[in-house]
């Protein structure tokens, strides 16, 4: 079979477990080969575990004990997980994972490697060097390098610490060896480029870097004066956490105001560095955001390069990372089957000809298009396979551009890794975390090999989630309802860039934005575990707020759509919104959404019924 | 069945997969409660994958693709994994991992909870909850709080995360609230202890609170004011890397020399602490650790804690962190069936009652019972599930002393988690990740269910892997061989702490230290991947170097025991050792040791052979 033509149904267990016995039967087998392993080391040797121990007493007690604590949780499990393999669920990012993901971790984690120490796990480390590699071709990193994260958080600072530490040197080598970086400034040694950097210590031996390297800002010192750190209006939690824990602290951190369509405003971005520069404060970083938790929203990454290298003209420059955690995968879309970018023009025919959407659409905007094609200019770049790898929890990862930058936060600890063994990557050296399971480089290493990251592969998993979304979005701009003669029309945020779409419900001609909010908060809770069993539920979704701190008045637009005015939202300063990560790999079909539109529907009804109602009590 | 006859065997696969046949069986009943679970969910509901697809060629196709790519999988790690279940296997802090947890992770996993948003993992946050409770617990923290995390390295850069933010805080009530601490001067600001910094913090509502966190060290700046991190001289590398990412900066650590034991030297701590606030140095914090990597060595906690005690007379007050990373879980051996601290005198006598040793013998010295017990007077420590929690990777942990102490670093992100809502943990405002395994959390809850955090559980498997250390030793001091004529004998370094055990071969009258390093090598690379399978091995083992950048002269003692002079240490310094790190669940039984010491010893003479002819033929 050509890779061309992957039925995906067959990767994943199913909304009604429809592959439930192949997957059983594939685990049954695996776990067999483990077991055999185990029993043909040494084959010499005699069990340790006698029958007559087996039949014990105390074994027989121990092993009653483990069955119950096991039905315990297994009890506790069931009544309080989430039911997101199902076709009614529009909430968190999640839904079912892939089947050989599930395998493989369960079938991995027998051995328990541990990839921080190539000498514990000599499979699975490979296979991590493997991913890693996988990564960086995704973002066109000819000279790249990757590996998996605990989570994207990490990865973010893991992104941060290169940058923080990267942007340091400059200075150092002017402290250590003058020579290396003689004609320059301070304010130029401030603003060199990465491969710069990257050049002028590859002039070193390794001596000379240990030396620079403890100059840098692992020394510590005021790390202020490596500049600001420059992130999206929507900033996601975990890069304020990041400049916290990173040291260079949230003093440094600058907001950019994101536009009515949740994107970074690129010109604000421009005046921002501009006038910053102009007080001869540097630039440490600008972070780019490719599927923002809320929004889904894409950032116009080639558009924040383009103005790199225009400042660069002039003499500033900073480290670019791309918070791709969510949307990196995405990337797939835009790679033909030989992993080279696919132009423009092409794009819907090829995306119709590998099944990557159902439709003859083409759903990927040219700016969404330009921004996946240039995260390859980024120094770094946060990607999730715990997101849109459709990965079982917790795989993050990171790529960066040039596999020079590992030796500038590297560390060695004898006992794990000796400096110059030649493993395929003395990992622990590198990364944050000093363990990581081998079973998570298993689980993805097995996704990147039955899904191609390309459009062959990822690239139709995901069309399937963006052609849903689309079709979850068509579908809101016409839903209303007539609620004991209340008329409650739904509004759709914005035209999706990826795949979440977000709305509100608004009672027609309410002027009052809190009304909506409760309104919406309410219909929420109705829907969540909040006010019963997730598993009674018939539409479960996820909700959060747009608040004038974090998002200024970019939600302005979409108040006003939603029948307010500017005064109101200038008063309200917040508003409620629903929120639907859309992963399913099944609705993007369209008899599979025409059977559920109805029954999300008369659910959606239900739910608004009782959340007036419960309005109503409480007022 | 009272907890206090629990049979171990029933808990393990077993090294000839004696208890294959349960595992599976109680796999495939747990995969089956899930797929019904599933097929429930709103049982009207028609499935979306057809029996038709099912049977189609492109299913078939994908299926036959996933299948193979599964078998690759499957063909490599049976070739290059490491078989640690064996009793041959006596290296890196492996072993087999409980199969209940391996059983609750393979379950967890398929309902892909994340920890990090209760909305989304109700079942499994409870859980982790719950298993932070123990943790707290286990430390005898009766206010305390704790965590599951990535993993142990994560979690020392967490309790840096804490002391660093929490010693910031007085100058920042001061800036914020002067009133707070209007009688303080900047050395006693700096100088004030966690509950003094908590009580005060207490007093202000939650705006003032945020103000003032905001003025604190996450805030960025000069981090070096708040003093040095104190760390034994054998440092784990992950504190090197911590006091590099949190920006304190390498500047600021400063390593105590440790005794010929291993363990950090208190007169030297307090030496140097007491010569650095003459000076007027703050002292952001001390690590002490328990269970160090290399040597299994447990710092003397309990003296640590009085030498705070002492200092604070004098004004003089830090951060306590213990590292319990590996031995945190001993902590059990301490505690009887009610989780209390069993005096020292009815130590011995209990732990054979509840056959927590075979022989009538207390392996636990004073010193590391007091150690153990002590660790309810530090701030935080950090504690592995992952290594003696025999619990898959990556499962590392926290505790604090104090819930408080929470909130100094919290965040709160709106999407996620609401500040107020009543959810049994918002854990992502708290912690370092972004997103973490609910399967973790199932896998650790279970282990801690079936096994008590007491002697009657844990201290009972900790107390195997002990003794299995005391008999290895015990087999090593008697070790010699002669092969070829050349008479080669075991030395090992030090009566084991706890469960590893570390020795050096050397040749009768060498009196070359690099010889004797060459050899050991060499021995461990017969033993190693680096020379073939690891399924070929029929004895494996890890080795380490203890180099006098690291280790000062504390390995004079040891290489003076292997016949080497004081000069030749100088000359060399550094000697390569040898390491086991004894977790097996059944070598503790003589029998069982007794069969494979003579295995063992066979198979070190073959390699010892080899080694031998290696290093004639490269000479």
């Amino acid at each position: 079979m050509a890779n061309d033509d992957l039925n995906l149904d067959a990767l994943f267990i199913g909304d009604k477990a429809e592959n439930g016995d192949l997957y059983k039967d594939l685990l049954d087998h695996m776990v067999t080969e483990h077991l055999e392993w185990r029993k043909n080391y040494m084959v010499q040797d005699a069990p340790l575990i006698s029958h007559d121990d087996q039949v014990s007493e105390s074994f027989k007690a121990t092993e009653q004990k483990m069955k119950s604590v096991l039905q315990e949780l297994s009890d506790r499990l069931q009544a309080s997980s989430i039911p997101w393999h199902s076709p009614r669920y529009w909430g968190q990012m999640n839904s079912e994972t892939l089947m050989p993901s599930l395998l493989a971790y369960s079938y991995a984690m027998l051995w328990n490697g541990n990839n921080v120490a190539y000498e514990s796990s000599p499979a699975t480390s490979q296979m991590e060097e493997e991913v890693g590699h996988d990564f960086a071709c995704l973002f066109g990193f000819d000279k790249g390098w990757g590996h998996i994260v605990a989570d994207g958080s990490l990865a973010n600072l893991e992104g941060l610490w290169y940058a923080r530490n990267i942007k340091s040197l400059p200075l150092a080598m002017k402290e250590v060896k003058p020579e290396l970086v003689a004609d320059k400034t301070d304010w130029q040694l401030l603003n060199m480029s990465v491969s710069d950097i990257m050049d002028c210590l590859e002039q070193c031996d390794e001596e000379m870097i240990d030396r620079i390297k403890e100059k840098s800002a692992r020394a510590g010192g005021d790390l202020s004066k490596l500049g600001k750190w420059i992130v999206p209006q929507t900033k996601h939690y975990s890069w304020l956490k990041a400049a916290d824990i990173i040291g260079i602290g949230l003093d440094q951190v600058i907001a950019v105001p994101v536009d009515d369509h949740y994107h970074m405003d690129v010109s604000a971005l421009e005046e921002i560095i501009r006038s910053l520069t102009d007080q001869h404060i540097p630039i440490l970083g600008v972070v780019a955001v490719v599927g923002s938790t809320e929004e889904g929203a894409i950032d116009y990454v080639d558009k924040i390069a383009d103005l790199r290298d225009t400042l660069k003209q002039e003499g500033i420059d900073f480290y670019f990372h791309v918070d791709a955690a969510y949307g990196g995968y995405a990337r797939s879309l835009v790679l033909d089957s030989h992993n080279d970018v696919i132009p423009y023009d092409h794009l819907k025919e090829m995306h119709y000809e590998y099944h990557v959407f159902q439709e003859n659409k083409e759903y990927l905007s040219q700016d969404v298009y330009n921004a996946l094609v240039h995260i390859s200019r980024a120094d770094s770049v946060t990607v999730d396979p715990h997101k849109m790898g459709y990965v079982p929890y917790a795989a993050g990862g990171i790529a960066i551009r040039d596999i020079r930058m590992r030796n500038v936060i590297s560390y060695f600890a004898t006992y794990v890794f000796e400096k110059g063994t030649e493993a395929p990557a003395l990992l622990g050296a590198y990364i944050l975390e000093g363990s990581k399971a081998g079973a998570t480089a298993a689980s993805v290493w097995v996704a990147h090999h039955v899904l191609p990251l390309n459009i062959t592969g990822y690239g139709k998993l995901i069309g399937q989630s963006i052609e849903a979304a689309n079709r979850f979005y068509d579908f809101l701009k016409t839903l209303d309802f007539t609620i004991n003669g209340v008329h409650i029309i739904a509004h759709p945020l914005v035209t999706p860039d990826f795949n979440i779409v977000d709305w509100a419900f608004n009672i027609e001609n309410n002027q009052n934005i809190d009304d909506m909010n409760r309104l919406n908060h309410t219909f929420f809770d109705e829907t969540s575990i909040y006010t019963g069993s997730a598993y009674d539920k018939e539409f479960l979704t996820s909700h959060t707020d747009f608040a004038k701190p974090d998002y200024g008045d970019s939600p302005l637009h979409f108040v006003e759509s939603c029948g307010f005015t500017g005064e109101e939202w200038q008063k309200a300063q917040k508003v409620t919104i629903l929120r639907a990560c859309i992963l399913t790999p099944f609705m993007y079909d369209k008899d599979n959404f025409a059977r559920y539109a109805g029954e999300i529907k008369t659910a959606m009804e239900k739910y608004l019924t009782q959340a007036l109602q419960r309005i109503q009590t409480e007022q």
